[in-house]
């Protein structure tokens, strides 16, 4: 279908989406998880041809790990779909009502966003994930996976459609764009008159496209260049797990640490012990010259360095003498997703907690936590690094908008 | 100075704003607003100066009244910020907070947004309006105001600035742009690294010009082609009333009545009434057939007419046959502002209130009311017709995001 029918469809839609009943939601997400089971070998066969490709083309084999499908992974989607249709609805909820002094009662009530973009990369499972998120918040959406993908996404969309229909549902409340011409994609960036909300979900480049090119309003997600500030007063039995579960737990997520800040007076007693162990995970340590001072075998860091999401083994290390500086330093160089302290003084915890302007701020916690199922949100469509709409990890409250509802009995602005 | 430079020193004030105390932030609006009055002789020939140019341009006489201070607008600019400096500050404000069973403390906190850019047409009071609200909800401004008032904007700015400077205040809390090149606008509009959000404020051509052309998040303002219904059981002596104050009462704002759809069954006794009194009003009727049918003398409306935004004496009107026909004409042809059903029959009202997709939705009240002061903020920046951050009357709180502050005590994620 041509990229603005299916924005008109989708737009026709999200009507009936947005007063659909709670119970009518879960139901359709229990069927179109079953229908992924009983869908399987189709899926399974659609995702061997993207693997076969994908590997024909030379795809690096962590890509082609992410592409590929296996019995487990689909199941894993179908849970995926129950686990959303056991999470409360979040549409209808009254944030707030007042009366007014001439008599008009207001309430302010959460609804759908309406329609959302979902633009995506490699892994499949995102077409599964992101309509089971949208649908449960009364959401119709177009999803734009990646060409790498695209016959697995288009396997797991029809049965997703196929499930919908099954109950009685308008199918276009899900809408997978098959062209994979970027000019169809930049199109969906501009479609506002069908559009209400664009997330990108994927790397940095992705996503700095779709904030250049989009009049649609956009979410921007995921980068993450996360710091953990050791302070003078850290207990550093605490601070040398955190660093390694913020480094090396899961090496390539957004919410892993990057970059140490190291306070001057326990640079000698921290940093040998922390090479030591972060050395055993094969971690590149990449200094200034006081850290090198300390550890004499750390690469040297360039002022790059300080502004790298790696992704990877590597952490920089920074050294500076005050809170002051390493507030300032986080601020300038953190792309404002999480960043800690670890620290035992209390004052110098809330200092850093008020003044560091990131999306989670962490006292003696590792940054891994900034996460929808960790948050306790029992999903996550992304963490916005942006400030408007929502912050953090969000779920399904983050992809609600409200509208304000007012009732007279004939009341007129004098 | 340099936009860049702009932008920079703007990011630099935003650290100190959001922990500004509210005792501060309170005196510094109060001592603004003895500034204005102090500076009066001088902002009011700066305005002379302005209205001249305008004059001699030919500009609209209506623009030129826009434009136009006296003493009693500049004292009202003034009172303008002492009735800001007595709102409750949003920022600090915990929104949620809960503990998970890890024992992490997970708060949500306000925050201000950091960088607001203001894109605003003539009237030179919005310089000191956005000022005050952005301030008090801790947020840096920079203001590109009309190059119609740039003489006025700049003496309201420049007093500002030096209330500021003299409570020991960053006076780069306010900043005007005064290069009038569309270019420097344009580059506003792409300084992501700097400017957290923009928002327009004007006619409907500079919010489209600035959604066009922003890459930073924009929160669209304004446009309303505002709807009543009256429905097949609406109290007519309620609905005369409302239509004539929602269409009649202000001509030139966003929240005015642009079209009146009614139901089948009351046309020919509603109908005549309400052409005589807004006759009465020098309103223009512009009706579909059955709509002259029962006034003859009523103009033909095109289908264009529907969709018009007029901000004039003219009212479109459209007959309907059903509830549902109603609601499916105003969801295709609102701007998703305000609109209303007059009815005394409970059951249909849910309906509207549920179904039409607009920011403000009423039964049996004027369109007149989606306001902030109306609505109890006791401000207003704009009026939200978009669905991400902010829907409807935006007020301080509209103007802040939040944070999440996570305490633990060494959790690492397994």
């Amino acid at each position: 279908m041509e990229l603005r029918e299916m924005g008109k469809a989708a737009a026709a839609v999200k009507y009936d989406l947005a007063c659909m009943s709670e119970e009518r939601k879960n139901r359709a997400l229990c069927a179109a998880a079953e229908g992924l089971e009983r869908d399987l070998d189709r899926i399974l066969s659609a995702n061997e041809k993207d693997v076969a490709d994908g590997e024909a083309k030379g795809m690096h084999p962590g890509l082609v790990d992410r592409l590929r499908l296996t019995p487990e992974r689909v199941r894993a989607m179908a849970e995926g779909l129950r686990q959303v249709s056991a999470l409360p609805d979040p549409v209808g909820e009254v944030l707030e009502s007042f009366i007014r002094p001439n008599g008009l009662k207001i309430e302010k009530r959460r609804v759908p966003i309406g329609v959302a973009g979902i633009i995506y990369e490699s892994r499949p499972n995102v077409t599964a994930d992101a309509f089971a998120l949208c649908f449960k918040a009364g959401n119709a959406c177009i999803l734009k996976g990646g060409s790498d993908a695209l016959a697995s996404n288009q396997a797991i969309a029809e049965s997703i459609r196929t499930s919908l229909e099954d109950c009685g549902i308008d199918p276009d409340a899900v809408q997978l764009v098959t062209d994979t011409d970027r000019a169809v994609t930049e199109q969906l960036m501009r479609m506002n008159e069908y559009v209400d909300v664009l997330i990108p979900r994927g790397g940095a480049g992705l996503i700095r496209a779709v904030v250049e090119h989009s009049t649609v309003p956009v979410i921007e997600t995921g980068t993450g260049n996360c710091h953990i500030y050791v302070d003078k007063y850290a207990d550093l039995a605490k601070a040398v797990p955190i660093l390694i579960n913020a480094k090396t737990q899961r090496i390539g997520v957004c919410n892993a640490c990057e970059s140490l800040v190291i306070h001057e007076a326990v640079r000698e007693r921290f940093l040998p012990a922390l090479a030591q162990a972060l050395q055993e995970k094969n971690v590149e340590l990449r200094g200034d010259e006081r850290a090198r001072e300390t550890v004499p075998d750390m690469n040297a860091a360039a002022e790059a360095d300080f502004e790298t999401e790696y992704l990877d083994y590597i952490l920089s290390i920074k050294t500076v003498d005050t809170l002051d500086e390493a507030i300032r330093h986080i601020n300038r160089c953190s792309t404002g997703h999480s960043d800690a302290i670890i620290t035992e003084d209390t004052e110098r915890a809330e200092r850093f907690l008020n003044e560091v302007d990131s999306a989670c701020v962490y006292v003696n916690a590792s940054t891994r936590f900034t996460d929808g199922f960790e948050f306790g949100f029992g999903a996550e469509i992304g963490i916005s690094t942006q400030k408007l709409h929502a912050r953090g990890p969000m779920g399904l409250k983050e992809l609600t908008s409200y509208k304000y509802v007012i009732r007279g009995n004939g009341q007129i602005r004098p």
